[in-house]
């Protein structure tokens, strides 16, 4: 996390992730009952256009953004296709971060790195909406916290711990016999190829396989390949990234979530 | 409307529903002209995706939206398709919010439960930008009036009274014999079919036609369906709202806005 | 730009203008780096739909944008086909706007009416993210920067001046012989085709002849056209502009960026 902190400020920063898209005001009600409860947050969006219902898309977007938010950013993730059900909405805290969603494992990934010390299920009538509603809890459940949250209501307050957060397996790669196997993670708007393979993992490269493609090296920028050769590069999430220079992997390879990438050492 | 105000603060907040889309600078350029006078507001966007000029999709997305901001938010609507002719530009105050868009019945939905207390036609040179445009009224009028009403200018400076605002005829269901006829008013990004049927209307059901459809209950959240099945929930509008679990009910029905539907008592 | 600033305050503006899109997190992430440095600095999306790699896109939206920003206004540009590469990051300071962003042209047509009174290549890491990705320069030098510019660091302090800044040439139609001949330099999502040729340079028109439509007058509004008929106007952004009231022009006539169009006095 970046610490040069240049002025000092106290406005707290609540950061919204959902699928909620942006035809509908469903994010912009969100921040109105946010606004409502504490005028002092900043709201800021990482993405309303998570794939509907898509898990594990959201915990990607989370969890490659939450580290660079300043410490006390309350991170509202609202991908929740069990609203209204039984999953338990959870309020948990991190390092120095907050977060708030349905507990279906969304949020898991952002803390993968540092056990939270605080999962607390959102049960307090005093900081939801007077009347909840089964079907957006973005609105009546998670605005609410969050923002409570933000304005310094301590995390125990909003109801009881909970000790089995339902957890999200994040697909390791597999090494042995000199091979690390990886899989496809994200696939960005640019058509670029996120695998699940740490960049500081791969000192050295024999070459790196992925589909019917044989890659030699491991470029440092996307102009270092000629205009429509693929390349892989260490991308800016901390992964190994498979890209064309001026031109779309996920085009050119039909690659999909889940496509296994093989890298020689 | 929720009260329960945790931290006082002092930073009027302008919402922002047009039908600019997102690729274009247009509402970008509304928000620089409104941070320069009144720097303190905070601008959240309702949408910009509203279908080209789709003036009845505005008018609902205002409708529920609306309810969930503090008092004194003023809520900016340009979705005109009469920009630059004859139509009126409005300033309206109704309860304890504020609206401006054109006279084209956009605004009226927001304020069918609470008569409005101030109907204006913005005519003040003072109170637009020093030049305005036949075809931008959002960035050389709407965004200067509303920037403007939120810090503090009284409605009754931005120009003479209006008695005959255009009022947008809401689609009312029909009552009687022991059925409700309704119709599809609205379809959000879910596919989820919202009604014009209160939730609160129907107590008990026999059962709920649309098209070739039968259902025989109204359900309490999403996955009470199975997957695939087309149920009815009351939605967090207030209205029914039919819809499929882990499904999008408009590509499973082919529905479109105004399709007939029928609740038996 | 608009002075009639009613309400004194000291939050500076940060606008920005890419081509990440809005299904990726890289924006939010952008926005999380700013609130760590300087917390008081308010964000304004421009544009995020930028066509990727569209420097000539995001040129025209950054240009017809800024005037209406407050003076001291820094705006930030990531369309940057080149990032890690050897093209120099810049900040410029022109007129009382500062901007940054790769230097490929994209900045150079918000001062082509103000020559620019510095040109800085941003070098200093105390002013970069402590690590520098060859990837997303947008997160680890851009934001950083703006930042920091708004927080009020001098713009010297940031790297060397630059003297040759890349800057794009703004295609100026040909005026001669009763004609000015220009050409299609923008198209907005309502499908209206933006001319390089400035309105006020057209007092009288003979006609204008754009693919085989023949248009006989210069109207005031769209409504001033028939329901599908080809009209011209003044655009917002001092344009002229070919149009059809309650259509698209885009659609109707198959126009491409670039085509012909001429303006016979």
């Amino acid at each position: 996390m970046y610490e040069g902190r240049l002025v000092k400020g106290h406005r707290p920063i609540i950061t919204l992730t959902t699928d909620f898209g942006l035809k509908d005001p469903f994010a912009g009600i969100m921040k109105g009952v946010i606004a409502g409860i504490n005028p002092n947050a900043v709201i800021i969006d990482l993405s309303h256009e998570v794939f509907p219902q898509d898990i594990r898309g959201a915990a990607f977007i989370l969890s490659i953004s939450a580290p660079y938010f300043p410490a006390g950013t309350v991170h509202a993730v609202v991908v929740d296709p069990g609203v209204g059900g039984d999953r338990r909405p959870l309020a948990i805290r991190a390092g120095t971060s907050f977060f708030v969603g349905p507990d279906n494992g969304v949020l898991s990934w952002a803390f993968r790195d540092s056990a939270p010390v605080a999962v607390r299920r959102i049960i307090r009538p005093e900081y939801a909406m007077p009347t909840v509603s089964a079907t957006f809890h973005g609105r009546d459940v998670f605005a609410p916290a969050a923002a409570h949250l933000s304005a310094g209501v301590p995390i125990e307050r909003l109801g009881p711990a909970v000790d089995d957060p339902v957890l999200l397996p994040f697909p390791l790669p597999e090494t042995g016999d000199g091979e690390i196997r990886g899989e496809i993670l994200y696939i960005d708007r640019f058509g670029n190829l996120t695998t699940n393979v740490r960049s500081e993992a791969v000192k050295s490269v024999r070459e790196i396989i992925f589909g019917d493609a044989r890659i030699g090296r491991v470029s440092k920028s996307y102009d270092e390949g000629r205009r429509g050769e693929l390349i892989v590069l260490p991308a800016s999430s901390g992964f190994l990234e498979i890209a064309v220079n001026l031109g779309n992997a996920e085009r050119q390879t039909g690659a999909r979530i889940g496509d296994p990438v093989s890298v020689l050492l």
